[in-house]
């Protein structure tokens, strides 16, 4: 990078630094350097090419990433090792200086059935976070982690389902394709969305909308998503709604990206404070349900294909 | 209820209490806790069979209560026995293990035209909360009392004005018969809707569209509530809407109950704490407006059908 | 006024004191006494008639005040004389005891293409702020200003770009004509939206349809406002819609006055604290974008008629 775009850089930390309180500093002042890699801290994503072993493809198209998820055998259900080469690779896209805009997509029929519950069972007995490690991001976006500066398009379609769904609601903008099944079901099976619907659905689609849809766990359609403006944008099938993700990026990766992230900040500024103590609380909430007897009765109940009873304890 | 169950309650406060920090823990704690009942409070939802003379009426379907308010002769308004009976029926919903959801809905050709401001007239002017007691839930869903920490589904039709409309916003899924007529009128009596819609509805619907009707007085239907995401579904007429809440209360109640609560539990810790500083002032405001020439010119011009004069003292 | 409307006047301050917690006594405290004009403020909002050479007109009906927007010659682009007037006629309205609702439009083809960039320079290169001295509101709501404690009705019509889109998210009830064209394309300028879209288009639209439009700088046209439910009303053309807005104007105007005040006191409070900190961070991350490389590379691509190219300083 040249010296005028250092220079640049500075004032623009300098111009947030003057314009007062405390309180906001450290968060613009990170993402600023987080982003613009002033301690050489710059990444490269790197490609990862299709193929039956590649859980997570990257390709990268100029300015453009392409993000997918890549386990069609099991509908794309994410297990820890799908679930950290997202978030590395959310990091090294955050902190690539040369790329403007990511699109996450899943490859298959399905954008994904959320997550592999046996395959986390570890992590979550032990009590670990399910994701961890210094340059990774996490993609449900709890505020403990560092977040994207970059924006993030999703493009769904098929099965989305659960923390798919989650993951889905992390992205800026959401394209669907017309045949995308959304569920938020976990209520059904002893458990609750614990990765930020109860957050973030709440926010998108109102305390009602995501209320009916969380509590019954009955699926919805792209339609019904785009009606309660989830999603801005519902497209004939997954291959056209892949391309107007594309042709969403391209916009704007044309724009100067220093008000992007700007747009971001500012935006983030109004919205994390609220969100982040019960962002925060997810994964506890979530281990205490997982060592209950109606979590236990859920999977035996999916396992032996009979209704779940529930006794609330 | 068995040791298991208690033993499992027991997990779910230490789990969350193993969370961190402090801000919110008591709040959890206190859901959980009031909920599970561990210190012997347990209740028991009494039905209450429809008469004339029942206010209020209750019904145990399984795991599910039908709460009915019955005032039809004065189109189901709101007076202080009826408001009490509500918060009651609430309480003891949310203490009793055996129930799972509830359904409120309006006996009669209308859910309810509101409070009835002359029966509430000595509690106003004496300065004294709407409600009070032990063990009563505040049916408006102010902070500062306990509220529900179980799903409440609300079926409305008819005439569904002010205070009636503000109790249809703290439940947590609503469904409207096709014929509802909805009002948020007060600013048109001199009053102002001192209920919760200066919060909820704004959530709801947007700042715009909850200005738009409650700074006019316009009244709107079951349709533009719909679009507006206030409600989640419009059925035909009052018994399919009733039909509907209740199949949607069956769903829930199939669901386990520590996560449903749980989902509640972590949505209003998004929400509640940018919202609990405005519905703690609204009886302040109001009783603040009671005392004023204009809300006197509002009750005599509506008493003598002749539109007011206001002066704005 | 009469002496019976300054004991009401008191009255309503004496009840607000009553209600408790000193951390909103000072906002509301501070509205009711900026409103109500207890120390003699009193002012009377004069009417500005047509001409060439107004670039704001105010005209008075009644209880109503109507404000035009007027450069028609240069798409009605916002300069600091103009800013300056518009926050002079608000502050007037606002302590103008004998006015009750204002309506905002355009005079000519357009409400605003918005700021104009050149005519605001020398301030943003001197870091003053768009707007300052005693008796105005800045029309686009910052928090550490005062601002409206009266309702404002906008009205949009053809080309509603940027600031002015900003100006209008500002009003509490958005009436467009079905002829508008929306922009918030700053970021295809090498700015950003700093004018609170990225508060409020996010409060009203969702933060996926808010970004879908900022982060593209793509525009918009009536229906999709309205779909997106950041306009209440689509008229078919701009009389039209002007004619609806006075409608309005008018039922608001036959309203208590105190209610109407303390419906927006409380619905601000729900609002005002989540969103002042990111507000008041605006002027400064546009001053620090307004001295990049990019800033000025838009600026010479949009004389030059190119597209820009923009390297992220």
């Amino acid at each position: 990078m040249s010296n005028e775009s250092t220079f640049s850089r500075r004032t623009l930390l300098k111009g947030v630094a003057l314009a007062g309180s405390m309180v906001t500093l450290p968060s613009i002042a990170s993402a600023a350097k987080e982003t613009l890699n002033e301690s050489g801290e710059a990444t490269t994503l790197a490609e990862v090419a299709y193929s039956p072993n590649a859980k997570v493809t990257i390709e990268r198209r100029g300015t453009i990433a392409l993000i997918g998820i890549n386990r069609p055998y099991i509908h794309n259900r994410i297990d820890p090792e799908t679930f950290t080469a997202l978030g590395r690779a959310y990091y090294d896209y955050d902190h690539d200086p040369s790329l403007r805009a990511a699109v996450l997509f899943g490859h298959g029929d399905n954008f994904s059935r959320g997550i592999d519950v046996d395959g986390f069972r570890p992590l979550v007995r032990a009590g670990q976070p399910l994701i961890s490690g210094d340059k990774v991001i996490d993609p449900l976006g709890k505020t403990d982690t560092p977040h994207l500066t970059k924006p993030l398009i999703v493009v769904v379609h098929g099965d989305t389902w659960n923390m798919a769904h989650e993951i889905h609601l992390v992205a800026d903008i959401r394209i669907a394709a017309a045949d995308t099944r959304f569920g938020q079901d976990e209520n059904t099976h002893g458990r609750f969305p614990g990765g930020g619907s109860t957050v973030r659905f709440v926010h998108e689609a109102g305390w009602g909308n995501a209320m009916r849809y969380m509590l019954t766990g009955d699926h919805w359609s792209a339609e019904e998503a785009y009606r309660m403006r989830v999603v801005q944008e519902v497209a004939p099938n997954s291959k056209e709604a892949l391309a107007r993700g594309i042709a969403i990026a391209e916009k704007i990766s044309a724009c100067g990206p220093l008000g992007i992230k700007t747009s971001l900040v500012s935006a983030h500024l109004a919205l994390d404070p609220s969100q982040s103590e019960a962002l925060s609380k997810l994964d506890a909430q979530f281990g205490t349900l997982f060592h209950t007897r109606d979590f236990q009765e859920g999977r035996d109940a999916e396992a032996q294909g009979r209704p779940p009873v529930y006794i609330g304890s």
